[in-house]
């Protein structure tokens, strides 16, 4: 395998290749501001040679019996599990977010495998026996070619999981876009999969920016579209892959409500709802960003969250104890500063004050410190802005009734949570609100791996999910055939 | 009912109205060029009013338990069989079919309401207990809210059908444009639909045409498109609703082949190709519409056809005996001759001529005879470009390895059929081709209703069809919920 | 038709038949004392007719084509609406259950039709292509041939639909045999069968007793049983059709506790629990029998309980405004009225006495009136024993885990019911019970006609249920079939 | 471990026991004649024990959440994967197929493991929202406790695996009772079971004989059995099971025919029949053992079978080029003998002789050469007895329904295949041949594991098979949950 830690490559054609691309862009640690290598920006035609590589390879790997895909996707699971501490800690380097949940995420990855493996029962098509008299009709999911998998930087590992071992599994070649700002992961993952014995072409690695990402969804080889991002991008990609007459889906952004009734526990909903604000540094498209306190849950909810804001360990993800690393960049650890001087000069009061985190060793970290905002007033756009930093605003009304009407109101819709110890309002919640995934008692409500990962209105585009069932009908077109056998039957009748 | 055969008026908000449109269009019988009435160019007005009643009724509809939402279609349905005779009729009149074939149409139109009513097992989420110890985990299908359905002129009853009934059952509200060449016959599906006690906004009707479709699409209260036509509009509806951000299904055009290896039964399959070629007069997307004769088979294949295609009754569909009606308008039957002069100059031998064709008694019809080439040359682009009339083109290959090349070729997905006595060939075909709806000795290869509607490359883009298990998935979107209820569990671990 | 009303008739063949039967056994109504009729104690030689009429019929019957086998579901359907009143009179008269009772069962014995007619869908086998190389593998569903269908008399029309419409839809024939305490709801049933065109023999009704029952459960060309009775007689049917080979399903008695937690709306609770066990005059099989409160519930829950038993208006069931109608016959009257001594002299407490009842007008009347026992002593066998008859014991503990341990320490598994407004707890009780059939803040949690009628432990023998897929996949076997075509592909690879 | 070759024990609470049996009987090497070792008829004492332990572990086992239960099953494939060379070693000495039969049959329960490991998306209930006004619904599948599987001598490693991994995934846990004939291949299975870390009591293993047997099957704690056998045993286990009221499933003996139509590659057909007939020495339940030849393919295909059976190399299973090893026993080899005997007597042509086999080396082996009858009468029982050896029988019909008719006139139904290129036949054939498993030109029609392992007729008891979809729900009972949320909902409507 290629030295990752200094020049990324991309994975073509089964082998590791250098991108013709002028342009590289430096990778940093985001907690100890070390350079880690650089990343090309692979221009439109390294693009076509991968999509050509996957082109090729893909009648042959249509033809492998399914049992036999899922074979591969066997011993990836064993490299993976093998290699878990390293692909861990590999994260955690690049992305920032502590050691334990680096192992969450890859752990999450392993289950999208495993779900995987399971793909020749998921495939099967339906069929019906006549028709019409002597007339029978039977419906094949067929792969559809060439996927294109564009990947965000939070979670490095499990979001391309989320649709490569499907579309692999289903007999399609794959091209994967990581982040140009985590590509080391992926360096890491492709070094496995280097090793288990794929056919050439069959999945392939291209590193870059937005020159790759047109190339991909403009590629007329290319026949399907994963991504995850930010909405803005969500929705142009999704546009623009469907302009080219491609399927897609795309899953966007967040700002995730969590409402806290007075019957809920609240020590318990306060830690849980600190654990999915400032886990991964905010950093996550199901982090907790507004809790909306009813009635009298407010006060002594806020103090659970303010003490939990204030004693969360912040630092290096690779240090013992440390419970938060830093953002991604310098620039998105300005950007969130930015957000919370807003939000106060927009009303909002500051209960912990994150900013200008000062982390004894790591000067040169990206790092926020758990932040705290109260009662910022609905109409400062900041209430409705993902911030994706370890940013929580905590709002007060009178109902349940209430803070529906406000989880809905917003632009996205990926997840929303309640903690309360009634039946009837955790129905009622669950029917009401506009969103993919649903939390009761839970504060990241992160369908596992044989359920869709969803998301509604702003925060979703397409109609077939990642992940289980979904992926594997996303993966295959369906062939419809309708037989006749003659002879037989007009003798018969 | 409003008099359907004068004025075409919208159906909203549970009331027939006049569109605000000025601009009408005039409807004719396409056999006597007799004036129908006239239909109303809605503008992105009436548009916006009709989707206002659907969204209105959206929350309320929802919440109707879906055995009683499909209640309404089980009256539906014995509706549309009293008015079996009328509605084909009407059919007839208005888009120039044969009874017969109006009839076959409706019948699919009923089959898919009666599938529609099975939706209470259909659309079913699916659950796991202890996805982790004392969490469960629930997939919940719900309605996506309102859906847009736009419908092309050939199957005036039964395309509406592979979409309205699944998103009604399903608890979505409906806008549908229905073709302004053949309004007439929705205006009398929804003179029943008005008497089965639907809640208001419900369904709505809205007759136009590209400004109608261009408020649909932009709609931002549209959450889904539906729409069945031509390739290119399908590439524009596609391209344009994924741009507002909707999940859209579009179904395009054809040009679709029949394979006969000389092992098939030749008369048999002689007729069956003629049925498939010149039933409805040739405009439907599984009309077939080239002919590729293997090795021996081409001559006496040829044979049956050129007696099949001089033989066939061509006249007015209302009257006992006829066999195929005439093409939808003056302009249609202008392009489809101007094909065949084309083909002709470009090489073709025209073995039947159908142009030119005057049927007596109705000198204004606008008929295409049957007609067949052969040995059209490859190059030509006729041999490429979907006619929609009554033509057949008969080429001659030696393998059929060569036949499958030929499938494969084009820039359409839509069908393929073979004819053979062979299991190997049969199987062969229908692994290779690259179509979404294979026929073995079958002529016209239409999924059942608990099919999909299949269709792939040029003549498909999405990844959910009509019809059936897709529909309702297309017509649902996915909740996902987590739930944890941790008193009690806190207490037993 | 036959005349119903006097003598009960078989039906088979397409016949109504007198059966070769000399015992004939009196029906009675049992408000109004009066005789309703006689019927048939059928022998195996009845049997034998209608099990070969059966067998002549399932060949061809197997051959019409899914959809037209539910065609004739859909014209049912329509008929038993039409027929609605006339049946449920019918129920009340010869069970004596009041009115909206039976209107109720009979709306549950349409959705059966109802979701039978989704077949179609339902019934799809599943495939794979390229199980090996070249190799593909279907299964498909296919009737199993005669079934047997012999039902209880406490739901005379719901019951045999939970069977009855999948089987036909299924492409099995079918020979019923109803309880012969009330033939003639299936008379009438029958005689609107009789009218839909069915082709001979599919459907055939025999009456009788036990040699009938026998010679279903010996007939070598009965392929299939399903039961619904005490778990008794259940245990022996499912025993001696399994000695014969056959696939069984056998649903059996019950003792369902249902359990108010102090957090409940203990009136709500009270009211909804009355109604579940004086409801069908307690002869239910999802009848609640044993209240379980919790703590503090116990006292104003039983206050409930003791105004609803008092107050509840006990007749005639085709009067307006009577409540509960009598138990089936005078033996079940006097064993229900043993039951309830028993349970005095061991020690319970009699709260509201139901015994001797004297009804105006209906001085022969069967009726035993709502009667409320308090503190029966678990060691009296009464605890335990099925009653059927409205009659509720109501216990006191002290905590949830001790009302789960008595719900699992019984012999039954039918049902148990929670009521609560915790949702911690509705989960617990949710996941420990041992019951087929959970309802939380439910009374009578009979699962819709798209679920299958669950039952556990002594409460149900077999591994597929009634209703639904369960029936699906009951009433079809399943072909495997692995298909090779060598010669086109021994030339590919 | 311990020493497996020497004194066969049994494994239950998560320890190698010794049985408390005095009966011991001797295991031999059926080639060699060489004694292998001992296995003990442990008593219904010892399955008590095991049942108990079974018991014991069941409440615990089930709320370890799938996805750790199927983590179990990951490790299981890996050391199955492993320890190949040595398990298929052991089934050749202890079964004496040849070395690549064995790795044939490891392969196969190898992948039935990997379809269990599939479990967490095949084990998912159903629901529905809204049955009625904020009523929801839901089906669970949840373990059905304490599972048995009976295996037989043929497939030491294969059968057991059709149900094991499934009943595990599912969180139930077993007792498996291997043959006694061959129980080394489970104590090497049990071996590696044993350092997977599975919970004490999850997997137990009983050797014995029929009063193992009996004790499993009356055991009340037993809920389920799951058997392979005769037919004879499978239709005493299923009675015996039912008749205590438990689940059953049982997999008969079979007398499997394949009809070869003069249209096909004879020369194929006759070296794939003979494969099916002689491979495993035609101890297998999918064993061709009558060919029916029609028509002109009687001749041809006899020789090409004669040739086979007269050159196919027996000896022992272990030794390179070897390609067919012994029978079972020399009382299964008596009985072979004879039945060939009687066939000739009865006027069979005995065509090739395979009786009194003498193998160089082995004197001892239990060895019966390939032996082909030919135009043995049909009235001779010997044309309806399942010999398990390797014998086939050619007969010879004049038309593909007579061949049909002789499928369908016996009492087995596993398996019938048919030869042929012509489609219609291959569809007629699949459609009216009443068996459960059908192959077109295949010769041994063995259902994926991700297919139900089919059998009709005299060859199934039940209606839920092993393998797949069929065991995971076999393995599961389903609780259906009405949850109602009273409060919410009377605010709102």
């Amino acid at each position: 395998m290629t030295n990752t830690w200094e020049q990324v490559r991309n994975y073509v054609a089964g082998k590791w290749q250098d991108s013709l691309a002028v342009d590289r862009v430096l990778v940093w640690d985001p907690a100890t501001g070390e350079r880690l290598g650089n990343v090309p920006m692979s221009s439109s035609s390294d693009v076509g040679t991968a999509v050509q590589a996957a082109a090729k390879a893909a009648p042959m790997w249509r033809r492998v019996p399914v049992g036999e895909r899922t074979n591969f996707l066997f011993k990836l699971r064993e490299l993976l599990k093998q290699n878990f501490e390293d692909l861990s800690r590999t994260i955690t380097i690049e992305c920032g977010k502590t050691l334990a949940e680096s192992q969450g995420e890859v752990q999450r990855a392993i289950e999208n495998v495993e779900v995987a493996c399971g793909t020749p029962a998921l495939i099967q098509g339906y069929n019906s026996e006549d028709i019409a008299v002597g007339i029978d009709e039977i419906m094949i999911r067929q792969p559809v070619g060439v996927c294109a998998v564009i990947a965000p930087f939070n979670f490095p590992a499990m979001i391309p999981f989320w649709f490569l071992p499907y579309a692999l599994a289903c007999g399609n070649t794959v091209v994967l876009k990581p982040s140009e700002r985590v590509p080391f992961t992926m360096q890491k993952v492709f070094g496995l999969i280097d090793t288990i014995g794929l056919p050439i072409g069959v999945v392939n690695l291209v590193n870059g920016g937005r020159e790759a990402v047109d190339a991909l969804l403009d590629h007329p080889h290319v026949r399907a579209v994963s991504f995850v991002g930010s909405s803005a991008v969500a929705r142009y990609v999704y546009s623009r892959a469907a302009a080219a007459g491609k399927r897609v889906q795309c899953q966007g952004g967040a700002k995730n409500p969590v409402v806290i009734l007075p019957d809920a526990d609240l020590t318990m909903a306060g830690e849980i709802v600190a654990d999915s604000a400032f886990g991964c540094a905010g950093q996550r498209c199901l982090a907790a960003s507004f809790a909306i306190a009813v009635g009298e849950a407010a006060e002594p909810f806020t103090e659970v969250i303010q003490h939990r804001a204030e004693s969360r360990i912040t630092g290096y993800g690779l240090e013992q104890g440390v419970q938060m690393g830093p953002v991604i960049t310098p620039e998105s650890k300005a950007r969130i500063e930015t957000l919370v001087d807003r939000a106060v000069s927009d009303g909002a009061k500051l209960v912990v004050d994150g900013r200008n985190a000062a982390i004894p060793d790591y000067p040169k970290g990206t790092f926020v410190r758990p932040t705290v905002l109260a009662n910022l007033p609905i109409p400062s756009d900041v209430a409705r802005t993902e911030i994706f930093g370890p940013v929580l605003s905590i709002n007060h009304v009178d109902t349940i009734d209430e803070a529906i009407e406000f989880v809905n109101s917003g632009e996205y819709g990926n997840m929303a949570c309640l903690f309360t110890s009634d039946g009837s309002n955790a129905r009622k919640f669950r029917y009401q609100v506009e969103v993919g995934n649903v939390g009761i008692n839970v504060g990241v409500a992160a369908p596992m791996a044989y359920f869709p990962f969803s998301g509604a209105r702003g925060s979703f585009f397409g109609d077939l999910h990642g992940q289980g069932r979904d992926a594997i009908e996303f993966f295959t077109q369906q062939k419809v055939a309708v037989e006749r056998w003659p002879k037989t039957w007009s003798r018969k009748f």
